[in-house]
């Protein structure tokens, strides 16, 4: 089941939303106070790690770009050009937006399945920043947040999954309708609407006042478990019934990431879920799963016009992308 | 010019029709008679070369399409099962068809642009031939033939040529209209109807009476170099007009075929094709192009059929193509 997992569940997150006590909310704070948090919260972490302080109003807006698809800032983030920040570490598995919906929003991301690694982090951060700043805390309602639905624990447990097996037989919704039973909820995480380009989703808690931490993890971790071994029996009938015809599919997705001109990002997305199926099933052999993931980030838009150190239209984008993905694929696979 | 023939002109062929003297043609002739040839014309070429005799009762289903596939006997040839045979050198570039449309059909295939020495080597085996057997000629008809159209030199020069730049330009057409006026004609090779899978198309003679062998090789030649010029404009200005979109183009086909799965005969011709131009263009090394070519040959259906060894279904035998073509497509190619 272990290496079974590493296919299926591609990271975990862990999110703490909290607020300064005594200052309005982001909405309604003057940008005078808002601020004055970046830097209080950097020199709380200061000691505890390296970090660095981006600005929203300082960056580019392709800097800006590759933190989002990083997942390590969000676009609300993004457009708060006036006092928006983001504290990075240099693993950058810890980012600490700063004015986004709320003051505060600690979050640790860490490779595979990981919640209470990711959880056991970023509660070091927050008890650091917590030693500086005063949040905003009540008896009844735990950590006040800008939003109801975060009250409590502030806290949002997620997994970003694999699922490849579930998305080709529209098994999904069934799974979400049993998961939202244990308040969980499921979206895509690349593309536009229900859709997830790349069989890529995030699976995480709706639910944050009236439990613990420790529970709202167990809950994320039973529900992210069902839904695996769901996929895991997906993934075996799409085998059986695909058959040659899924194989030769998956070696064509392959051949084409290893060898076309030009590719765009949706269709890179695509392949690539091929591709990592075709790992899981050991028809193509792959060596270096951690590269194979940062490949998916650094082929997205910003991230690949960043590497590519270059003012490049869409369409040179494409080719340097199309370059890039064969060079590190042809690297960490084999047939 | 040498190196682009090279890509264009992908094999030369002399064939020349023949019949027994007071023999009535093969339509009419008595099985018994008939049945006689192979025999006298295979011991006329012992001492030339080797030679293998295939009657065409003897031979399997997949041999007779392997020898069709290779072009060294006619559909017409496997089809007479009564006293149809060929006799083949070792190298096969020389084949005799017995009992064809005529008594006896000589031909020589050679790689490249080379109709003189194909027609020096025909020569010397008609030669061989002669000395046994008496051919029916007539002083003003010259050899006389089933089909009028063979009258006089009985002789077919033709070039089988590569023509993606003129195919896709839609200009074969005025290339047709060119050199029917020197008595030239063009058809596809593969596939059904006058589209040509793969762009491979053969230009020969249509008159053989009142000229000589060598005005015939001197037309056929001036109407290839006419073709090949045409389609030496046409390739660049595709390589202009079609870009990125183009190499792209080529680059999947390369993928594909060096990594499908399975692949179906008209999908190879197409992506060879392709895999083809891109070698012409410098974006893929082919190190080897009798291999090429060889390939072209080995993986269609018969032929592959009969080097898997194996009795295969149609699936199958398209696993079988992809694995071997992929093989053979990795040695003797780098991008």
């Amino acid at each position: 089941m272990n290496k079974a997992l590493n296919n299926i569940i591609i990271s975990s997150r862990i999110r703490l939303a909290r607020n300064i006590d005594g200052l309005p909310f982001p909405e309604k704070v003057s940008a005078d106070k808002a601020a004055l948090i970046p830097r209080d919260v950097y020199a709380a972490l200061s000691g505890v790690d390296t970090y660095t302080i981006y600005r929203m109003n300082e960056i580019s807006e392709t800097d800006g770009n590759v933190l989002k698809e990083k997942h390590l800032i969000s676009e609300d983030l993004l457009r708060n050009k006036d006092t928006g920040a983001a504290i990075i570490n240099e693993s950058e598995t810890v980012s600490i937006l700063i004015n986004e919906e709320d003051h505060v929003r600690e979050q640790c991301i860490l490779p595979g399945f990981a919640l209470k690694e990711a959880f056991t982090a970023i509660n070091a951060v927050d008890d650091a920043i917590a030693k500086k700043v005063r949040f905003a805390y009540g008896e009844k309602l735990g950590y006040l947040t800008a939003c109801p639905t975060n009250l409590g624990t502030g806290m949002r447990a997620s997994a970003m999954m694999f699922l490849p097996g579930l998305s080709i037989y529209n098994s999904l919704q069934a799974c979400v309708n049993a998961i939202s039973r244990l308040n969980m909820t499921i979206r895509g995480v690349y593309g536009e609407g229900s859709d997830s380009v790349g069989y890529i989703y995030q699976v995480s808690n709706q639910k944050t006042l009236g439990v613990s931490e420790r529970q709202i993890i167990d809950a994320v971790e039973t529900s992210v478990g069902h839904i695996a071994e769901a996929e895991l029996k997906a993934r075996d009938s799409l085998k059986t019934s695909g058959g040659d015809e899924l194989k030769d599919k998956i070696m064509r997705a392959y051949g084409i990431l290893t060898n076309a001109y030009k590719i765009d990002s949706k269709e890179f997305m695509q392949l690539m879920a091929l591709v990592n199926l075709g790992a899981y099933y050991g028809y193509i052999k792959l060596s270096d799963r951690e590269q194979f993931l940062k490949l998916i980030t650094n082929a997205q838009p910003a991230n690949i016009a960043s590497l590519s150190n270059k003012d490049l239209n869409g369409d040179e984008r494409d080719v340097f992308r199309a370059k890039y993905v064969s060079k590190v694929l042809s690297t960490i696979t084999k047939k």
